[in-house]
């Protein structure tokens, strides 16, 4: 089975995940023999590590994350190849990549904008 | 005249800014009439009260913020309402107002899962 893992950086407010988890719902109607799982950098759970466990426990040997992030920085760049490293090494069997972050997709880039260009004549 | 500012959350790492800076490049071919500014809460330059100013002062009576962000949490839900509030006080023959997170949008949501998909099948 093939494991889609949402990273998403996580908040203190529980309102922040709304979101996130209706684009988890989103994929995985359109995907239904994908295991997909939502994911935290920080404040929330579950984190990367364990839901990579669950995946590899559930018998995924094929995990691909895609950062739910706009803006590339500290948390794409540096926090999450880092997180990965230690993923690889503790399974080395597990074929686990990683995506472009989603802001990087000139499609997302122009939904937003087509959303912002709608508000405006309104 | 009519100013869109994108409110964005702002990173340590300057990579950070550039999809957020494509988006206004975007919107700005897009709504040529319109004054498309990019603002952000912390670590990069303007801020939503700079970005304001410099707007009152080119003759804008009318802003209205989209926050670029895909999770409302604190910032959107605390901090940005307390610059509104700050910034409405300041400037009461302003037009200030605020559109609901880009994330909130089912289109965007849509455009991110499509990027999801097509990254799968690749």
């Amino acid at each position: 089975m093939q494991t889609l893992i949402l990273f998403a950086h996580g908040a203190r407010d529980p309102r922040w995940a709304a979101p996130f988890q209706r684009l988890q719902a989103i994929l995985q109607t359109r995907l239904p023999a994908v295991n997909v799982g939502l994911a935290f950098l920080e404040f929330m759970t579950p984190d990367l590590p364990g839901l990579v466990e669950e995946a590899v426990a559930k018998g995924s040997r094929e995990v691909r994350v895609v950062p739910v992030f706009l803006g590339q920085g500290g948390h794409v760049l540096r926090d999450l190849p880092l997180l990965l490293e230690q993923l690889r090494s503790a399974h080395p069997d597990l074929q686990l990549s990683v995506a472009q972050a989603v802001g990087e997709d000139a499609d997302v880039l122009n939904a937003i904008a087509d959303y912002c260009v709608g508000d405006l004549g309104r």
